[in-house]
């Protein structure tokens, strides 16, 4: 038995960057199907990162899920580097008249679910073998299995909004698709942690002994951070070792205000600039992970992804308008302003972690940079500019 | 026989550093010596870079050997990156209210060896031998062979203004001694043509086939680089080859007006990131390229040694004014300058080279860089302020 299905556009994935796409179609009156591999409690129980642009900030308005974001959310009007124990701050509201928001991504999901769930969005979850194809006819499909069941999606446009190891983007055949890619030597160690933060603000500290970065979830909550191999397990940090190589990371000044205690949540990750090109084929369209990864310095995973969905559903509902024009644009313009974010990404993992492979000279090159940004106002302001969110297009 | 001499500072090396040097302590009242391993024609036939940061200009100001400089120089507002066909002008009077002079470093050297000549500086060309000693007593000697004959400088401070390859930074022990090196894989192929500059401001430009400079010593004299394989020799370059291979990374829009002719002037030279640390030891002072090299992209070379030889003459002065705090302090103050200029050299030569061990996405990241200039005057102005010159200290 197969069960057929008709929409304007059947979105892959269920995370943040499909359920913003469904909200802001359905605010445009399109109607769209979701479905993930995973189901809800799944979706919302994955930790992600917590700083929001005033761009994401300004869509999940826009999308009319930011109620309980202003009201739990934490505004930030700067943060901290540290280089070996000096500081700088990047003053983002005195450089930018901008700030960012602290507000988990697992928090945005659930209000992007409950929203959605509460307009009555058509989702399927827990779906296995999802196929999408003839993507380059006007009449493309989605064919997956759900609940034992063959169901196809007919559609307009199909979503790719599953992420790095997702379908969509490998629906793109080779001789279409470019990648380019770049792995870290290190990875990320996180933990979560019943505490308030070190510091009211973001801290991002390069020490000869690798990156840390103090941050938060909100103020009784911390998220830290230090960079570690490849190799490590989780097994390998037990608590106290990571409180001592943290402490040690942030310096005495800084480690004095720390306030420890048992983890709830510990994870490794590793780091990765990911970027596929193009992000439409056909009736095809990439948004979020699906064609990009950044590396988790700067917090712009979920951001990027946010901007990459307003000019989705832009360009859908201008379609649906009767103009073409964002949707022949779509691919050129989100990845003009990706490849900046990328940029972005890149650089501040360069500047602020250790890398075995630096030659003494590069080492201290990395050094020079802190120091040159901490005493040129351009500089800095570049890096705010970044952090705040470049403009959208 | 041995001749005895005795002098407040022996400065070793007539090049630019060492001339002014000699000067600005002559304006203070200072005694020195100046020797040279070449003579005066050998060193004001050295074809280097020609643009001055308008704190070098300051300084030969201050020296008294401004005029000639003001009358032949060429004040420039800005200059142009270009990459594969896009440009973007780098506005520097606009970003930083400042600009810079296009004036050869030959013609510097000229404009000082006057000075110094028609002032009775006492110099010693064509020495051999050079030998500093004794560097850490409060009676250090320069002992050297000059015409046969056995030279011994006796003085208070030598001065190491020798270049690269001179004696100075030998003279300072291993275990002391700490160098930081980048070798870049690629050298400068430069022609010098006595025809009008392609275009009135510089253009660096970053084609798929390498690096090219239009950049010029007057209004019709100019002076032209392309990047090229460390293992060509000049013979392999007709000049027909060079006007070919340069017209095509300049791109036809520019390449229509440029007017090509016989080069007169033809050279490779090696690109190079170098530091030495410290700059004194014991009573030896190091300045320019001594202690260190900066790749010629974006002209920082002469400013460079410039900018050391002002904080050198000043500790000096201070010095005998009975103030030690600047000579105290002299190698920390300078350096700290020097490594965000060797900075800025070495971002300016990765921005716009073409590096063959760069992967795909390293070479991404390198025209984001760009496309993130051109679109953000907080990065354009970040270039600006180091092109005019960053601070003196």
């Amino acid at each position: 038995m197969t069960k057929s299905i008709k929409t304007k556009v059947c979105i892959i994935g269920s995370g943040p960057s499909g359920l913003l796409l469904s909200q802001l179609l359905a605010n445009a009156g399109i109607e769209s199907v979701v479905l993930d591999r995973r189901d809800r409690a799944y979706i919302e129980g994955r930790i992600r990162a917590g700083v929001l642009e005033q761009g994401t900030v300004a869509a999940l308005e826009e999308a009319g899920v930011a109620d309980r974001l202003h009201r739990e959310g934490l505004p930030h009007d700067g943060f901290e580097l540290a280089f070996d124990g000096a500081r700088h701050r990047i003053d983002l509201a005195g450089l930018t008249g901008k700030s960012v928001m602290v507000y988990g991504q697992t928090e945005v999901t659930k209000d992007l679910f409950d929203k959605r769930v509460e307009q009555g969005q058509q989702f399927f979850f827990d779906v296995e073998e999802v196929s999408p194809r003839d993507l380059k006819t006007g009449t493309p499909e989605v064919r997956f299995l759900h609940a034992g069941e063959e169901v196809i999606v007919s559609c307009d446009y199909v979503a790719g909004c599953d992420g790095y190891h997702g379908v969509s983007r490998q629906a793109i055949p080779d001789d279409v698709l470019r990648t380019y890619e770049r792995v870290y030597p290190f990875g990320w160690l996180g933990i979560m942690v019943e505490q308030p933060p070190v510091n009211h603000e973001l801290i991002y500290a390069n020490h000869r002994r690798g990156f840390a970065l103090a941050s938060m979830r909100s103020a009784t909550r911390s998220r830290y951070y230090i960079q570690c191999d490849l190799s490590d397990k989780v097994e390998d940090w037990s608590d106290a070792r990571f409180w001592e190589e943290f402490a040690t990371r942030l310096g005495p000044e800084t480690a004095d205000h720390l306030r420890t205690g048992p983890s709830f949540e510990k994870s490794i990750a590793p780091l990765r600039s990911f970027v596929a090109e193009p992000m439409r084929y056909g009736n095809l369209l990439l948004a979020g992970d699906a064609a990009h990864i950044v590396p988790p310095t700067g917090a712009k995973g979920l951001n990027l992804a946010v901007a990459d969905v307003r000019l989705l559903a832009r360009a859908l509902t201008e379609h649906y308008a009767g103009n073409d024009a964002y949707l022949e644009s779509y691919s050129e313009t989100v990845l003009a302003r990706v490849w900046k974010v990328e940029r972005f990404s890149w650089q501040l993992s360069t500047l602020m972690h250790q890398f075995p492979e630096n030659s003494p000279f590069e080492a201290r090159m990395q050094r020079a940079e802190f120091d040159y940004v901490a005493s040129s106002e351009a500089a800095s302001r570049s890096i705010a500019e970044n952090y705040v969110g470049l403009p959208l297009d």
